[in-house]
This record gives structure tokens, C-alpha cells and sequence, in this order.
């Protein structure tokens, strides 16, 4: 099984792939995708868009597992963090609806064992579950290649949390 | 010049299409989109980017101007409502770079003339200034007319909002 995983943002929204063979993970790769914050909104929502939409069509995962956002300094932020998540979903939505969202502490009990582990150990644990002989930077990449394996992991214990 | 008026929302996203030609307005189209509640997320923003691109292939608008949103009642709130924005305007702008928005106060200045005008009064008033016999119905459809009159009363006084 091919998974994708998407950290989303609207500055830099972090991504993984990873395939997933009875519990054996492969990394495939992985990466960001960055808008400059000078581009107007508009525009800026149809680049995540449409590098979503390149994503799926390059890897075809059989899954898209993404990070959830719940947190955001205040209303404005969420408003324009929103539709990014927004522009990533639609794009996500057109190629499959089988696509899953994970919190950070379902991310941190699946990777680390350990709902309030640090971002580092999460990422040394991405490594080590991936064969890595680094740890993947930038952290958004990392985080995209953490909510993917946490579907690996989620997936084979058979709960899996479907976007409501 | 054909204008689409939008006015997004998650669960109605109000629009109104109007033509104007040298301040004299008619009225085109007017309705809501409208998500169920009731099914996943990324469904219901698949399904306002499709009934966005859908408004632009039928109507062809010149330009597009947004009702800004800028309030919501938490910031989980905020996350989805922004959700919906983001995937209207994708679409929005895999048609079009020209998209504008308006806050509350510019539609009720530029429609009423009178900033802290109530709703009523709006929605009389696009009822007169598009020659309609009753005032148009759901509220959500008034008020993406009412944003489609207030781009072209800006757009003759020459003071455009491009989203940025």
C-alpha cells in the first residue's frame, strides 16, 4: 500500500510518501511544497492545489493520511491556514476519497509510543522506522513522512479515522 | 462586464450574476450551493470547487468578488469555514486572476451608502437597483449579489479590492 502524508500549511506544507507492506515500510519520498507570501491568496491556494494534485499523480497512493490542524494563533490565522488545508483536501478529494486525518498526538503514540514525545524524537524515530541514514529535514517533510506512518501503523491495527 | 458575486460559506455558499454596462445593472442569476452536514469534509469541498467552476463554465464572468470573510466564533470554526473559502477560491482562480473581495462595511457603503446598514436594507436595496419585484431569497443568494453590485459600483468609482 502506497501512502501519502500531508502536514498541510500555507506557507510550507510538508509531504511523505512511504509504501507499507504488511507492516514492512519503504520510504518513497518525500519533500515540501512552499508559496511565497507575496503571491496574492488566490494564487497561492491554487499552487498547493495543484502540487497536490501532481503529488497524487506521480505516486498514486492507495491512501492520503493528513495532519490535523486544530490549532491556530487566532481566527485570521485559521481562516488562511483553512483554505490551504481547503486547497489540499479538494485536490486530494478529486484522486480518491480515501483519505484520513491524524492529530499530532495520534502521530506521537503511533511513531514515538508516547502521546507527549518531542518533535526530535519523532523525527529520530522517522528515521529509524525508515531505514534513514539521516533525519528527513525540513521538519515539515519529516512531519509529512510521520502522519504517513502513523496510517501504516493505524491501518494494520484496522482503525483507521476517515476525514468526518 | 459579467460579474459573479460570491458569498462562501460550508454549508450555503450564496452567488449572484449581474451585468453591468456603464453603471446601468441587470440581474442575470442568482441561488445557493449548498453542502449536506452530514458528509465528510472533503466531499463538501469537493463539491463547492465543482460548483464554483461550474458558475464560472456557465456564466463566464469577467471578474469574481468575494464577501471577505473575517469573523468566526472559534477558531475550529474558522478552520472550516476558511476550508470552504479556500476551495471556491481555487476554482475561482483556475478561471480567473480577477477576484476581488469586500468586507461587510464596503458592501453596505457601496450598496446602502450607509456603513452600519441592516440586512433589510440591503436586500432592498438590490432588489431596486436590479429592477426585481420581490427581495431575493435565501439571504446567502442576496448577499452574493449584493458583493457582485458592490465590485461594480467600486469598479466605476475605479478603487478595485484584488485579493491578496
Amino acid at each position: 500500500m502506497i501512502i501519502l502524508g500531508i502536514d498541510p500549511g500555507l506557507a510550507t506544507m510538508g509531504w511523505g510518501v512511504i509504501a507499507s507492506d504488511g507492516g514492512k515500510l519503504r520510504l518513497v519520498q518525500y519533500g515540501t511544497l512552499g508559496t511565497p507570501a507575496g503571491e496574492a491568496m488566490p494564487i497561492r491556494l491554487r499552487s498547493i492545489f495543484s502540487g497536490v494534485a501532481q503529488l497524487t499523480a506521480t505516486y498514486q497512493p492507495d491512501n492520503i493520511a493528513f495532519e490535523e490542524l486544530f490549532f491556530a494563533r487566532n481566527v485570521t490565522t485559521a481562516l488562511n491556514v483553512g483554505a490551504a488545508r481547503g486547497a489540499a483536501l479538494v485536490a486530494a478529494a478529486q484522486y480518491t476519497e480515501n483519505l484520513y486525518e491524524y492529530t499530532p498526538l495520534q502521530i506521537k503514540q503511533a511513531v514515538v509510543g508516547y502521546g507527549r514525545a518531542e518533535k526530535h524524537q519523532v523525527q529520530s524515530m522517522v528515521k529509524i522506522l525508515l531505514g534513514m541514514d539521516t533525519i528527513p529535514k525540513p521538519d515539515d517533510a519529516a512531519d509529512g513522512l510521520a502522519v504517513a506512518i502513523t496510517h501504516a501503523h493505524t491501518a494494520k491495527a484496522g482503525v483507521l479515522f476517515k476525514i468526518k
